[in-house]
């Protein structure tokens, strides 16, 4: 057990940014790279704690924005904090809140010290800056906090960007003030700029310089082509300390999450893979493929051939199928549970080839082998 | 390993009806009285076969009017029946369909081989009788399949109902005539007659002479009072034979299935304790709490005090209340893992206070303890 916020780094790719390395938190290690299932409304949705744990989940996201709306801070301490009212015992990192409150709040209007906005649950006007999302989060007793920043939407012009990246770095630096000395909640601060590489720089310089203990690649996955993601990305970790964990936010396209991986990136969230199985998609090594559909109408066949999960040794496709049309909760439910489960193995064999020092040759043969993740393309193997 | 078919009572309360058995089918053995949690779209809604198993059922039951609107009877068969398909290793009671046809369906015509009714879920027009009952239960490969049988409404004038027995009787006859040599699948007759218990007795009789492997009472809990309710299971379980299985059919509210067990009655199944779950309603051994109203808000404790079911060891009201109100699907599985641990641990008491000779005083304890199920009304303890 070492003090939380140490990251080991356990192992370095020869031939890419890639390293295997291990956070401490006060609710143990994250292996890393490790993909975090997001459990916005306090729940991995249709999951339990216990199958995230069991399908080898090492820490799982809440949303500080959900959760300040519904149920309420003061139900959640009034519980025990996040930890004891989900029943998840391993590590949680908490959201600031600030990309829903960009995304999904409306009537915003942005103030120097935060932003005014109505609650898109019930219209209620709230407020939320750097101290308000920095007091959620220690309340909730997450064990990494992120920064509030503010997230651009895109295209954005660089001049906008510009002004999202000084209040970033305002925020950050209120953030930082507002550490309770002793507090073992890690914090991590967000590296916006849009597409602007030198902006991208200069935002994770500057926050460098505020010694966070972890540090974010945000506002990227949020519309643009995936060469200036990827491109956003490197930008973003090229200013960013080796010696501190690196976090892409919200990227979840697995080819996607591998080169960010071979750039130095350590921790992904995403809710790709369990909205996409909740809608009827099934993500595989091979491809992304619509159960719903007719082709699997009558296939005895598990949902991915080889896969070991609960789901693909227990039930056909034919079966998963039926229960997504049929609108059961079990559809969803397997359907997640084989989505995250190939997440996480696919996060497991980055660690062990890069352990193993073949990250390289394993990252040629998996991108060889995965289809566009996004296109939801059918091709029945 | 007995044959199927054999039923073996292993104790008879001396005060009442009640007796403890075993029910052999080719599935494995049924411990009885037993409670069937319903899986009418080859799924108990929101749990997988191995939770349900967990749980203590011995037995569930499918309904043929669903599976044979969706997926279709071909797409089981061909994925090897029922049992594979949805992954359950114990027995199986299919019902016939004609509560669905006589509930569900829409411009319903009785002809004298069967109905022909047009499907709730497409308007298909499609035409389901006692050859076509027993057809489908034999593809799905179910260890008890139920005799097609009308199931008049309430009220009920006497005529109707006389001529819903005669149809009942000769359906029944047309079943027991599919029945293939040496098939190991059971079948039950099922005792009509509404609210006229002459009618129920002179079924029940006519039925006994066809030599069904057990009977069932049915056409009960369609909305007559709970006098006339009990009433009907009386003369229902009067006309039948003791050496068969007796199966209470749609009855789930706990009180009227322990006094129905003191009648004689062997088996039950109901929607009730996994559908008041997603709806938000749990079922404890004090009442129907209404989980998603106000008053679980902040409460730490369990859903039920003293409960030993998964939900209870590991998560709050106010968290299993937040899930329901956030139509997080987690919500509706714990709730319906508690109800249904409600309702397999009752049958689990009944089962040892019948073998170890005090049922009666059980009895008297369990019913002082238990509110109106019905009523949904909310009590906290």
């Amino acid at each position: 057990m070492n003090a939380p916020g140490t990251f080991e780094i356990l192992a370095l790719d020869q031939s890419s940014g890639a390293r295997r390395g291990r956070l401490w938190t006060a609710h143990g290690a994250v292996e890393t790279p490790a993909f975090m299932p997001v459990g916005t409304q306090a729940t991995v949705k249709g999951m339990t704690p216990h199958e995230v744990a069991a399908l080898g989940a090492g820490i799982v996201l809440g949303n500080t924005y959900h959760l300040a709306i519904r149920p309420g801070v003061d139900i959640i301490e009034a519980c025990g904090g996040l930890h004891r009212f989900m029943g998840w015992t391993g590590p949680i990192l908490t959201d600031s809140g600030g990309f829903q409150v960009f995304s999904l709040a409306t009537l915003r209007k942005i103030q120097p010290d935060g932003v005014s906005f109505q609650s898109h649950v019930d219209g209620t006007r709230l407020f939320l800056g750097p101290r308000e999302a920095m007091e959620i989060q220690r309340r909730l007793g997450s064990d990494i906090a992120m920064a509030f920043d503010e997230c651009p939407p895109y295209p954005c012009d660089r001049e906008y960007a510009c002004q999202a990246v000084d209040r970033t770095l305002s925020w950050a630096a209120l953030c930082v003030q507002q550490r309770a000395a002793g507090s073992e909640q890690l914090v991590f601060g967000i590296v916006q700029g849009g597409v602007y590489g030198d902006l991208r720089r200069r935002c994770a310089r500057e926050l460098t310089a505020m010694g966070f203990d972890g540090y974010a690649v945000g506002g990227v996955s949020v519309g643009e082509p995936e060469a200036e993601l990827l491109a956003s990305v490197r930008e973003g970790v090229a200013g960013l300390p080796a010696a501190r964990p690196r976090y892409l936010m919200g990227v979840g396209v697995l080819r996607q999450m591998v080169e960010s991986v071979a750039m130095g990136v350590d921790m992904f969230d995403c809710i790709m893979p369990t909205r996409l199985a909740r809608h009827g998609t099934a993500l595989t090594r091979t491809g992304a493929y619509p159960v719903k559909a007719g082709a699997w109408k009558c296939d005895p066949r598990p949902v991915e051939l080889g896969c070991t999960c609960y789901t693909c040794a227990t039930f056909s496709r034919a079966y998963v199928r039926h229960l997504l049309n049929a609108n059961e909760i079990l559809g969803a439910r397997l359907l997640t549970g084989h989505n995250l489960h190939r997440y996480l193995e696919t996060m497991r064999e980055v660690r062990q080839a890069i352990e193993d020092g073949v990250f390289t040759e394993w990252r040629k043969e998996f991108l060889h082998g995965t289809m566009d993740q996004e296109g939801a393309t059918a091709c029945i193997v």
